[in-house]
Formats: C-alpha cells, sequence, structure tokens
C-alpha cells in the first residue's frame, strides 16, 4: 500500500505538495492551488501553460519539445499539461502562466496593497461546437476551455439552463463563477462588468461600498439610517421584538434587507451599471445585526449566557436574503466571535491586520457597540460594550450624521468657531463635533470634571465673555449654545443640553471601562500600548487629543493613536476582493479570545469611575 | 518559507499524510480522511480517542498519562487529541476509535463484502447547555461532539432553525449529516432509522430498492412500468416530445417523478417505516431518462453528434426534483460517459468491478439500449445501442415483465413443457421465456436461421406431432401457440407471432453487432473474452446457452458467461451504501473510452449479419 511521493515547491509562491509519481505538473500545481491557464485544453499545443523547472529533473515530454523552443527547453522550461512528475522538483511559475482571475494584481484599493482574487471570476470563451469527432457533454466542453480546477460543481439550475445558454448563443459568451460554481454564460463578453457590494450594518448606521472587482477600485459610497432604529436605538431592543413578537424577526430583517437594497439601488444608479453585474455582497455587523439580517432568532443574544447560533460564516446566495443583486449572486456574512462580539470587529481585525503584528495594540470601534479588541503577544482578547448611538449623532439633541450640514469641527478661543460639513449652514451635531464641544467645554471651564454644565457665575473668571453668553440657564441646568437662529438659518438654535452631555459621557466611559478590564486583564499599563487604533464610521475623525481629554481614551501620546476610519467596511471590502481575506477572517474568528463583561464585577467599578471626566487632559502635551 | 513535514501512515487502510511538527494526530487522522471519536470534545479527558503509535517516536503528553494507563502507554497508545507529532510515524487505528459512521462494517447486501459508510450519518447528542462559563455559539456547541471534520458547513435553513429546535428539545436529539452538511436535528434518539432507495431508471422498467443505512441490508424491492412508455417504447420518442413540445420535457419529468414517488410509496408501505428517514435516493438511467429525470433537457441527444449536458454526478437535493422522502434528503445521480451512454453503465460497472481487474470482460447489460462495455489491459470502452424493449417482454404480443403468470422458461421435448412465475397459469411470455422459445424452434427447426416460422409442411420430418401442431398458419405467415384457451384459462390463447420473432431478431442483432464492433476496435476474438458479464432488469435469467443460440452473445463457452442480474441496481445501491462507490464511479466515468456507433460504418454490416440465427449452436457442447 506504501508509494512513494515526490515534493514540489511552487516559487515565487513556496507552496509545496506532495505527489505520485507520473502526475502531470499541472494536477501538482492545482492541488497547490495554483491554477494554471490551458487554453487549448491541456492538448500540449499552445504553449501557454508553460513553467520553469528550477531544480531537480524533469525531461521534457514531446509535446514539450514541439511546443517549446530549445533555448526555453534549455532554461527549464516545460508544458505543465504534459510534463511528468519523476522526481522532487522546485518549479516557478510565471505569472503569465496563470489562470487569469489568479494573475496578482495589486491594488491601493483597502489602504494597502493586496491580491485581488475575488469570489467571483468571469471569462470569455468561444467554444468548438460539438462535432462527430467532438460529441463531449456540454460542461465538459466548457471544461477545456475552464478546467475543474476552477469551477467544480455544476448546479442543477444551470445544468437545466445550460444546453438552452449555449444553443442560443452559439457555444460563446460569457462563464461566471461564483466560489468555484458556474452560475451563469452571460451573451457576449462581460468580463469587464463585475460588482461587489461590501456592507458595514451598524446598529445605527448602514454603509454600503460598491467596488470594481475588476480593478479592485471603489465606485461609490452610500450610507442610510438603519430603519430599525425606529424600534430602539440598541440591539436589547431589536433582540425584543424578536423575543416577543411572532413577527418580529421576519419584520426587522424586511426592514433591514429593504435598507440594504436602498443602498445598492442608490450606488447602481450614482454608478451607472446594470445591478445584474453586482455578483457579491459582503456584510459585517455585530452578532445581533447579522442574524437578523440572515432571518436568524437572535433571541438567546437577549439573556445570560448570551448566545449566538453561529460563528463560522454562513453560505448564502442572494435569493436566500431578498438581496436585489445578480440572482445567482453570492452572500458572504462575517464569522463572529461569540456574545454580542460579531462580525465587524472580525472585519476590523482584517482591515488594521491586528492578527499580523507582534505589537500590543489597542483596537477600539466606535459605534452604538463599542467594540475593544487588544492584542498582545501574538493573542487577542475582545469585548464589546454598551456605548449607545451618541457617537453617531443619535439621541443627541440636535444630533446628526457627518453629512452635509454637520458641525465636524469645534475650536474655542476666544469664541466658538467650527467647520461646518458642506460649508453651509450648521444643522446639527456629527460625532466629532460633539467630543470637540464637549472637550473645548472642559479645557475652558464651562463644564467641570463631573459633567455639569457651569453657570455663567460658576466658570472661570478668564473664560472668553463670547463663550460665557452661550451658556444659557433654564429649569435648573444649563445648556450651551452652539448657534443662534440667525446662524442656522432654520429658525431654531442648535443647543448642546445637559442631557446630551450625560449621553456622551455614558458612551465614553462604556468603551473606557472595557479598555481599562482588557488591560488589567492583561497585566498592562496604558503607556505599554505601542498603539491605539480608533475605528468608526464617523464622516470625520475624531481629534485625538479630544478623546483623551474626555477620557474614552487612556492617557497616551497622541501619536500613539492612530484613526483608522470604518475599519468594518474596510474589512468587508476586503473579503469582497480576496478569498484569502475571508480565510484569514475564520482563523481570527476562532482564535480570538472573547471576553464577557457581563461576567466582570470590575465592570461597574470601572465604568462609575470612567463617568468622571479626567481634570486636567493627560497628555495635553501633543497636539491632535 | 520551506517548511519541514512529516509523513504520517495510518494502518490498517495504509493512508499517508504529509503534516507540519506539532499538528495533532486527530488533525493528521482527519487529514488521511480518518474521523477519530472526541466524546469529550478533545479534552483529553475520555480517552475514546486512543490510536496505537506502532513505529517513531511521539513522547506521551501529560492528558495521554491521566488517561492512559501505563500498560496502553507501553503499548504505543496515545490520545489522537493530544499527541503532538514530532517525526515520521506509523500509527495504528483501532475501528474503536472511528466515529461511529467510519466504523467498518462488512455487509453481503450487494453481493460482497463492502465498506459501509453511506453519505448520511445519524448521530444521537446530548450537548452540555448553555452557561455563564460555556456561551458558545449554538453550532460550536453541537461540534463538541460533533467535530468540523464530520460536518462543516451549516446551511442557512439550519441556521434559522437550530436555535428553536435545541431550546425546544433542551439542547438533544439526532443530529443527521449528509454529505457532511448538518441538515437535522431530530426530536429523541432516531439513529437507527437511516434508509436510502436505490432506483434503476430504465427506458421501460423501474425498480427501486429500499436499503437500511445501518445494516446495508435490502428492505424490499418494487418494480414499475415507466409510465413515458405511453409516449413511445424507445428514448427517442422520449426525446422528440422534449424538442417539440414546449411542455414535454416538464411531463415527461413529472410522469417519472410521480413513478419514482409511487415506488418510494409502496416500499415504505411494506417496510412500515416513515418516509422522512429516507434521506438519500440514488438513481441510474441512461442519458435520456437521467437527464429528463432531473429536468434538463435532453434535445441535443436527438440528433448528431449525440450530446449529453453533463457528465460528472449533479449534486441534487429531493426538493429538487420532488422526489418525497426527507425534505433534505439528497439525490445522485449517476455519472454519464457520453452519447447514450449513461449513468447505468456506470453503476453496471461498479457493480461488476469491471474497472478493477486485468481480465478481458465484456459487460452486456440488455436493457431496451444496451449497453457493452469491453474491458480489456486495464482499459474500458463502451457503447450503446438501440435494442428495443423486447428483452423485457414489450412489444412482444404477449409479452409482459417477469411477473406472476409470465412464462420465464420453456423446454421443448416432445412437447412444450414450461415455468410459469408464482405457478399460475401462463399471462405471458417475458424476455428469458421469450429467448428460451425462439432458442427451442432454433433446435428443433421449427424457426429458420433467417428467423422464419417454418410451416407444418416445411419443418423437419423427425420434429415432435406435438410441436408441429402448435404452428398455426394464418394470412400466409405462420405463429406458435404456446398456449391454448384452456390452458391460460383467460378464453385467449398465448401465440408467438413471426413479428415477435423479428422483434426480438432485431433487439439481439442489435446488441451482438455492438458486441463485434467493440472486439473488432480491440482486435479480439471472442474466445480471447475470459468472462462475459451478462446483465438486466429481468425477474429470471436468460439461459445462457440460448442466448448463445440465438447468437446474442459470440461462441464462447457457457462457463465464462455469467449472469450478474440488475447491475445497475446493485450499483446504485452500492452508491447508497458507500461514498467510496460513487468516487469510484466518477473515475470511471471520466476513463471509459465511449464508442459512438453511429459513427462506424461496419455498425450496418455487423447488425445485418447477426440478424441471421446461427446454424447451429455454436457451444453447444456446455449445458445453460
Amino acid at each position: 500500500m506504501k508509494r512513494q511521493e515526490y515534493k514540489i515547491i511552487f516559487e515565487p509562491t513556496g507552496r509545496q505538495v506532495f505527489v505520485l509519481p507520473g502526475t502531470i505538473l499541472l494536477e501538482a500545481a492545482a492541488q497547490a492551488g495554483l491554477i494554471i491557464q490551458t487554453p487549448c485544453g491541456g492538448a500540449g499545443r499552445c504553449g501557454k501553460c508553460r513553467l520553469k523547472v528550477i531544480s531537480g529533473a524533469c525531461p521534457p515530454s514531446a509535446n514539450c519539445r514541439t511546443a517549446l523552443s530549445e533555448p526555453d527547453l534549455a532554461q527549464g522550461y516545460r508544458l505543465a499539461c504534459h510534463a511528468k512528475i519523476q522526481g522532487n522538483l522546485v518549479v516557478e511559475v510565471p505569472a503569465t502562466s496563470l489562470f487569469e482571475s489568479q494573475q496578482q494584481i495589486l491594488v491601493q484599493a483597502t489602504g494597502e496593497p493586496m491580491e485581488l482574487s475575488p469570489a467571483i471570476s468571469k471569462r470569455f470563451v468561444e467554444l468548438e461546437l460539438p462535432s462527430q469527432a467532438d460529441s463531449r457533454s456540454d460542461v465538459e466542453r466548457l471544461r477545456t476551455v475552464i478546467p475543474p480546477l476552477v469551477f467544480n460543481p455544476v448546479g442543477i439550475r444551470m445544468l437545466r439552463l445550460l444546453p438552452g445558454i449555449f444553443r442560443r448563443q452559439g457555444f460563446r459568451g460569457t462563464a461566471v463563477i461564483v466560489d468555484g460554481e458556474l452560475v451563469d454564460v452571460e451573451p457576449g463578453n462581460t468580463t469587464s462588468l463585475c460588482y461587489g457590494v461590501a456592507v458595514d450594518i451598524g446598529t445605527t448606521t448602514l454603509v454600503g461600498t460598491l467596488v470594481n472587482l475588476k480593478t479592485g477600485l471603489d465606485m461609490g459610497v452610500e450610507a442610510k439610517i438603519n430603519p430599525q432604529t425606529s424600534y430602539g436605538d440598541d440591539v436589547i431592543s431589536r433582540i425584543r421584538k424578536c423575543r416577543e413578537e411572532a413577527n418580529g424577526l421576519a419584520q426587522l430583517q424586511r426592514m433591514i434587507i429593504g435598507a440594504v437594497n436602498d443602498i445598492v439601488d442608490a450606488l447602481v444608479r450614482a454608478a451607472g451599471i446594470d445591478r445584474v453585474h453586482i455578483y457579491e455582497i459582503v456584510m459585517a455587523g455585530n452578532t445581533t445585526m447579522q442574524q437578523i439580517v440572515c432571518g436568524i432568532d437572535p433571541s438567546a443574544l437577549g439573556e445570560l449566557p448570551f448566545v449566538p447560533v453561529f460563528t463560522d460564516a454562513p453560505d448564502l446566495e442572494s435569493s436566500d436574503l431578498g438581496l436585489d443583486i445578480n440572482p445567482c449572486g453570492k452572500v458572504y456574512v462575517f464569522p463572529q466571535i461569540g456574545g454580542f462580539v460579531g462580525g465587524d470587529t472580525v472585519a476590523g481585525i482584517v482591515a488594521s491586520h491586528l492578527d499580523r503584528g507582534t505589537e500590543t495594540v489597542l483596537f477600539v470601534d466606535i459605534g452604538t457597540n463599542g467594540e475593544i479588541v487588544l492584542a498582545h503577544k501574538g493573542q487577542m482578547m475582545a469585548t464589546s460594550v454598551a456605548a449607545g448611538p451618541a457617537f453617531e449623532g443619535a439621541r443627541i439633541s440636535c444630533g446628526m450624521r457627518a453629512t452635509n450640514g454637520a458641525i465636524e469641527k469645534v475650536v474655542m478661543d476666544g469664541d466658538l468657531r467650527m467647520n461646518v460639513i458642506g460649508n453651509t449652514r450648521p444643522a446639527g451635531l456629527c460625532g466629532s463635533g460633539l467630543v470637540d464641544t464637549v472637550a473645548e467645554l472642559l479645557r475652558t471651564g464651562l463644564l467641570d470634571p463631573t459633567g455639569r454644565l457651569r453657570t455663567p457665575d460658576e466658570i472661570p473668571s478668564d473664560a472668553p465673555p463670547a463663550l460665557r453668553k452661550r451658556l444659557i440657564e433654564k429649569d435648573g441646568h444649563v445648556d450651551f449654545m452652539l448657534a443662534g437662529k440667525t446662524e442656522t438659518g432654520s429658525g431654531k438654535s442648535l443647543l448642546l443640553t445637559q442631557r446630551d452631555v450625560r449621553e456622551l459621557q455614558l458612551a465614553s466611559a462604556a468603551i473606557r471601562a472595557g479598555i481599562s478590564i482588557l488591560l488589567e486583564m492583561a497585566g498592562l499599563q496604558p503607556m505599554d500600548l505601542s498603539r491605539i487604533l480608533l475605528a468608526g464610521g464617523f464622516g470625520n475623525f475624531i481629534r485625538r487629543n479630544h478623546a483623551r481629554r474626555i477620557g474614552l481614551l487612556p492617557p497616551i501620546p497622541c501619536e500613539r493613536i492612530r484613526f483608522i476610519g470604518n475599519a468594518s467596511s474596510m474589512g468587508a471590502k476586503r473579503a469582497l476582493l480576496s478569498v484569502a481575506e475571508k480565510q484569514s477572517a475564520s482563523v481570527i474568528a476562532r482564535s480570538v479570545r472573547h471576553v464577557d463583561l457581563s461576567l466582570s464585577p470590575e465592570f461597574q467599578t470601572e465604568f462609575s469611575a470612567a463617568m468622571l471626566f479626567p481634570e486636567d487632559d493627560p497628555g495635553k502635551d501633543c497636539e491632535g
């Protein structure tokens, strides 16, 4: 029973396989995950599959001698489709010999170079017509130009369509292959029309990005409030609806799928493409959002011990969810870690490469749920805290998303100066503007460390009079006027209320308490952190010094804090562009240790402590 | 990038894999396709996963020392879940350590011992309830007792059902795993209720066998006329209906699915089981039948160059076809070879092990299409001929299937003696009776070699008078009376007409011509054949000497002719009982050379020659 096997190493990737004597190089390469192109169907005629044997003996076959030149043969080139393996080899694979969809295209799309290898590939084919000399089956005929290694099963739907398609189109068209399955042969050459959508499914905000899967480039972004917010701001309210109402889950799922379809609609219209050429949607959200979007009951997340239904990424088609893209399109929902720590966290880790470094790094994703991941000594632990939607502009009296009209930056020197998105009149306050305002109020002494807005009488005597005038006493508490009626032009002034400050305190304290506990568990001090990665779906960035000023982040130098934007969206986009990133996501979801703060007696203590703003900016030496 | 790998050989199967240092034995075994049981979830407590290291060093871990006795350790036993690989090893896998569904159970079900490893496995589980200390997801919880190697993806349908099932059933029940996918968790322990149905989809006859997948034993057989025969006897008439009528395919598919459901109905009723416990149907038929049953247009099989749509076995669920078994049941349709040579031939090769031997063997499957396979020097070639349904009792004036009342054996000595199935009065003639009658008429000289029934005046003078009396002249031709009105009791006599003889001549000549051409192509004489395997769905067997007497088979000694029964049904049953047999089927379908006789100018010549019966029994020396 024992059989001799040879080791074949493929460069430049270094992938290696063991094969039986006599195996052809083409098969060995496929075993190593390298799909070599064979336009002539492996007949040994076209020479496109040539590989270079760097080390080891591999005598050229008759076909090699016919199809390759003497100098090429001398250099070690062989036809992968004919060269039989007779011993251990090291083989170099020229990029030009790889099947089109595997050619490494480096794109900057997601911030850093990556291999473009989406789950979807398209290939224009013109097949020989059947003849008495070649009466192979329709599927086999297609395999002459697309090897079985690229697509394997042909589903029953496609088997039923294929004979009609081939004979209508004269055995020509564009084969669409999704995750190794043939799903269509479109008329004509549509290879350039290949798109996907990455969606960050937030509790409060949905962000969709249209991506060209051939180039890796973004083609548009659309954001939208999660319509489920009409049933409550946080995941608990959504879970309760699923638990208590017979149709609650179906209703919430319909809402969110409708909103994703609206986003797709807007993206398709703005980009001027056909939705039928969108072949994949990747979605990342917390466990509750992901289960609802899939139509999976999240009830068990609503009570101790907070159990999700799945952790591995489920395998879905667009029709399973009613998503309005190509009817055979695929849906990828990120794997989950546990409790409330879901796919958005995994996507954030994918985007930030937290799993690859060796430094001690803290990742904080600020949303309605705050997700915190600590990477230390090659291990990761993650937790989730209920922050509420304040950072997304919700539950704040004049809060809004970071769109046109939002005050996104506030500076107080003499009087209040502000940046308004779109350079229009101010219409409200977005997350970064809120943090700025509170930080500046603390700095100028208008707000005390307990979070109480001081009365004009209580503030420091050196406070600028223009700011003093903005403090408005009413019913025993104080509000702060951001913009008067004349400035807004809407007939209404914009106020930061005492209640708004409390909302921010709660949100900030929850996240800070989570951070403190993870640091404690790892036995670390804030200064042990090489880096803090601050993620969030804000339109603009939170000022680092202000995040520290309000106590959201622990006192470490600003240069160690990096804002990385919507990491969940970025991770989703990476998964869309490369199956390798999906594999990373699976490994990440399995390896991150989930910390359930409902079990931690320290959380309430830390939370209470964090409710107090720091007396002074703990790191005001550096600029944000 | 180069990494050291170790070779691990698993006995007694001899399977080997290469793994990285530090890999645990459990994973290495899984890589070799051996699923080791781990009731404690791989915690190193239960000791059930123990394997014996026969050669190579594998120091016991702390867990090994705790869970295993000193003598066991000394003998080389290690815990697969904890023993880390540090070098090349040979490891013996005790059957008791294998996951239940992999334990080799040798059954005689299909004529010879085989490993029982159906695509379906069931496992009763009682999971720990979720707690604060263990808040893993529902799917992960199930994986503590069923490793990911046994089931991997959990489809969206199941993800939606699982949380409800688990909480209703208190995290207990029987997990049903089909082809590596979890499809149900049934209440209670239903592990013993696990059935499948193997169906031979003939152009004329359907035969279904109910099989117990736990024991490998047959539980019943039901046969039924293919209701499509109302649209014509042969595949060409069915193809024509699909080509010419908009709803032709749908109508024919509905008919055959209805008939298979009727067979399932009858099997379920006779065996007293619930159809929900039938988890797989395996079907084998010719290319036309298989495509129609799948709802795949066979039109291209109706014109040159006779192109089927698929060759690889399609992946189907019962709901894809409307088959009335478990709603998540699987359907396996055999891979096809080409032209009209379809899954029934592949199934026949699987059943007869034609692919494994080194002898020169001819396989002849007699049905409405006759399929002929020649195995010679490790190569196989196959062809299909249109024989018509005479051998199945159709298109013969008094023909019938081999059921109660059928004359299945005829001997002529002095007068005519017959065996009637069920020992009742004769009601008609089945295939073997037809061949007997014609062979005996030839022997006694009542039939001349051209196939003409002689008049009483023309027959040899020594012919028994009782036989002579049975020759009835009418309208210028002669019929032969098998049974008079008084014998049948139906008021009608049974006649073998001149036209019936012609039908048998056509059927027999087509098959014989096919045999002759394959032999010619291989440069063989009949006597070069070590064996002829005669397959067919007859209820009883054709007498070998008579098959040779009428020229159906070439002149070789009877002892080399073996009747193997319904090989297509047997092969279907083997595929039902073992996934390895399905893999064999794939290899067979790809490796058999398809011979298209429509291309062979010799076919008409051979066919004409074979229309003449041999002058004398070419091998009468031996008994049938």
